[in-house]
């Protein structure tokens, strides 16, 4: 019953997210011998504006 | 203090969250002996896109 | 594919994690026609020094 | 390598983003000795009709 | 309606935790225009073998 | 800066951590061009007692 929840600056595209999510299901397979149909995975796609570091916002950086 | 996120794919209706909202509630007044006045509950609504199970993207099997 | 984490100040028995479970499945199942078998829910049993209310732990409160 | 949340009601215009980020990212390093570089804040700004409290949504409230 | 997740590599005190629920707390009265009695802060104290970065566990680092 | 969480039930050991920890970031630096150095995992190891599934707790499908 692995659930993974993946935050990312920015945006991914459709073939980045199933990419990922194939990757992702895999190694809990195989690393963790969890079965694929067990293996849930959510992305959030947050604005720049709304991720921080270092005390500053990510749109501050570019 | 309990606190409740619910993620669903795809949307929910406002009739839907409020009644969620409610029972939600309820369950933890009524089980978990916590002031209704305490329970905080928030929705998020993902895009069938943003869900992987199994490996696959979840609007890849419809 | 409802996922609810379930965040709570101290801790539930068994059976109230069960009754909790088993009242949220309902819940969405019946609102939201989400099948049974897709609903998953997580609980966190947080310790009272490790929650701030209005500026103060809640193991102040008591 | 702390990892802050904060998820509002309601919207946060970009100067309030950027004074938060700043703020809590001092507060991190004054009272944790954690690096600015290493503190991480994400942003999620939530409808009112995706909170529910005391058993309510939060725009039944206004 | 602020709820803040704070999550940490390693272990607090608690007066460091107090310290950090009354500053960002006092952040969000001052810059959100939040009532502090709506400031919700959970912790969440992870030890360093849970933490990864840089493709390595932060245990690995020390 | 890309962020992810994986809860899973039950533990894991400290090789299964090192290896999914490395194999989440090679996938986020190969599919979406994320420098390694900004991914980050965290890791949350929750007892069967706090999963439910289809109404169920884990530790009852035992």
């Amino acid at each position: 019953m692995p659930y993974i929840n993946l935050r990312v600056a920015g945006e991914l595209s459709r073939e980045q997210k199933q990419q990922i999510v194939a990757e992702f299901t895999a190694t809990m397979v195989r690393v963790a011998n969890k079965p694929a149909e067990y293996v849930i995975v959510t992305i959030d796609e947050s604005p720049l504006q709304d991720w921080g570091w270092g005390g500053e916002l990510l749109d501050q950086a570019e």
